[in-house]
């Protein structure tokens, strides 16, 4: 080989495919470019972490893990299982996602490998490349970087911070067009923490495939065990039930021991379990919320499920901060409390809180949200003298 | 509403996306529409299922199953992980998977929800809708499933039986044309289960994104954990590393628990394991060629490594019998034993079996699988007379 040939061998760069390049984080792309320096005198408290586990408070029930290390000791689960996972593992997510006079089959379920790989298969089921969907703002990113990896456009409807985060019904319509695949309803809310009313979920007509999972409830996100639910209305899914099964063909499903496992701690974890936690997320968020309430400057949203609060910054009455990137990132700096800016949830002007931390933490993570406020508050800054929660907005109107 | 419209709306089908229709699996579509009906007088045996579990006879160590349970009793690894994995697992894989001379590094290891999402990620990153990647003809069908589920066009080369399934390299040389995004080896080979000569791989100069995982020589298909090592050269990968954590973004990774266990797993499961496994598929392949080559009509190819071997079919020594998914289905019917048509790996007239089954079967098996093909051997039959297995070829001028 000549030397030239050699070295133009060395300088070859093998290009990476459109999806990759088209497979995007929002949430990492801002928080990876933000300068996260703690103040060395402050141990630093991340409220920023949408994960239950991270700080040890939680734990799982004991009959969680003995179900699983059952399963293990009884060696029958080790094989490949049926790319829509086992009929019994299915059947009991089935019944345990019944409601009275819509009762569910196996045949209703897909398992999956976390619930993301759940909303994987659903985008990919329901749109072509070109299409869009509808998903809420704020939202969680996820949404976004499944459908844009596959050429899928998103299109963003409005939650109403100042209504409890319901959808702006005619923002929504208005967005529908006939690329329109499918309408991505998120609840409850990550980020917001909100549940919709009965009268204000869809109605009884419109097929829907629900995507859940053992993350958030059981407290195992790691685990990676999700699922669809097929709720079929008027047999209008035919083609998308048999869509969901060959789609799944390509992975082959979750880890077939939580699998098995999965039929007895759906049906036998001890409800005291799930009381406790939703006490103890309940706590936080009272206390969160009264505490951030009378904050000059800051215009929380009370939370009414999932594990997370949004909390409005009235940025003008902030000068020299120029937005939530920067006033997150300050806060970081000066009192070492990490939450994250919302504008990783296209929501610009909020910032999310999660509220699973120690209970000590929530004291002191808001005395210096306090703390930090009243340093930087100026109330004569504000352009519109408006305090008023009624008047609460996000003026995004960038998207 | 009226009852038109009523109507109207009761008759409405979701379709489904062009994605979820070129998905195919083309073991499915063969192995579902065979007959399967086994002679009601002789118990089934199944040498079909590329499973080592099945059986319940080749048991794990205790030694792994620990593993796994200390970590759930640890509960320190229930919460969400790095998309690419923990860093300590990702440097147990580098270090299992170095040679010398060629260390590898935690850097260089992206772990997977088993070996089909490594195919799919390394596939997705390197290769466009549009254009087209060579597989090994026979070659497993996830390949095919995956690049075309992406609208990435599969050309398949062939391997020579009579050269212990070598690539023919005049043949895959001469199907690279400017699409060609990369080229995809299998070794050791399913399902061929051949294993490729020092000198018959691929030169040092090429950069290898390469997938393996814990299923095959763990015994554990179930547990999905898989992994991509990144053998660069002469750095050309730096996109295609940026590229794969991207993609690994989108659904975050295998099981936590297994994922945590791993660097145990590599490092302490004691070698008489490995030993005996291998010593128990070797006897089966032993026993099994020894008896097959015996068989008039059927050319069976000596395997070396995997847990699989392939047998050719004289086909025009057996009047009546069209091909060989007829042949394994007749094989069904009257011997009741099941070997999977090599069509579904795109290779006609041959049949693959599992060397993994109970040695009792073994014996079994070869048995019936003689007495069927003594029953509609006619070698007057044959067009060529011909039977010395140098001139063994698969006749598929068809793909």
């Amino acid at each position: 080989m000549s030397s030239k040939s050699k070295k133009m061998r060395m300088n070859w760069e093998v290009p990476a495919s459109k999806m990759s390049h088209q497979t995007f984080n929002p949430i990492r792309n801002i928080v990876d470019t933000m300068k996260l320096t703690p103040n060395p005198d402050k141990e630093m408290i991340a409220l920023s972490i949408g994960d239950p586990t991270v700080f040890n408070n939680l734990p799982i029930p004991e009959h969680i893990n003995k179900c699983v290390v059952d399963k293990i000791h009884g060696q029958k689960h080790n094989g490949y299982n049926p790319s829509i996972g086992y009929e019994d593992s299915r059947a009991a997510v089935a019944k345990y996602s019944s409601t009275p006079g819509k009762e569910l089959t196996a045949k209703d379920v897909v398992l999956t490998g976390g619930c993301s790989m759940a909303l994987d298969l659903c985008i990919c089921v329901l749109a072509n490349p070109g299409q869009n969907i509808l998903v809420p703002m704020p939202g969680f990113s996820i949404y976004k970087t499944l459908a844009e990896s596959h050429g899928i456009q998103v299109k963003h409807y409005n939650l109403r911070p100042e209504k409890n985060w319901e959808v702006d019904l005619d923002h929504l319509e208005s967005l529908i067009d006939d690329k329109t695949a499918t309408i991505l309803i998120n609840n409850p809310s990550n980020p917001c923490g909100s549940v919709f009313s009965r009268n204000h979920l869809l109605s009884n007509d419109v097929p829907i495939l629900s995507c859940s999972g053992l993350t958030k409830r059981f407290l195992v996100p790691g685990w990676r065990l999700g699922w669809i639910v097929i709720n079929d209305r008027h047999d209008t899914f035919t083609e998308v039930r048999a869509g969901l099964v060959r789609l799944s063909q390509r992975l082959l499903g979750p880890n077939s021991i939580v699998q098995a496992a999965l039929p007895e701690i759906l049906s036998a974890t001890p409800e005291h379990f799930f009381d406790e936690t939703v006490q103890y997320v309940e706590e936080n968020a009272r206390n969160f919320y009264n505490r951030i309430s009378k904050v000059p400057g800051l215009r929380p949203v009370e939370p009414q499920g999932a594990m997370y609060m949004m909390i409005g910054i009235d940025i003008d009455c902030f000068p020299g901060i120029k937005d939530d990137v920067d006033f997150t990132e300050r806060m970081v700096k000066e009192q070492s409390v990490f939450c994250l800016p919302a504008q990783c949830f296209q929501f610009p002007n909020f910032f999310r809180v999660v509220l699973t931390i120690p209970k000590a933490k929530v004291s002191t993570a808001c005395e210096r949200i306090e703390e930090f406020c009243k340093k930087h508050y100026c109330p004569s800054k504000a352009t519109n003298g408006s305090t008023g929660s009624d008047k609460l907005t996000n003026g995004s109107g960038s998207h």
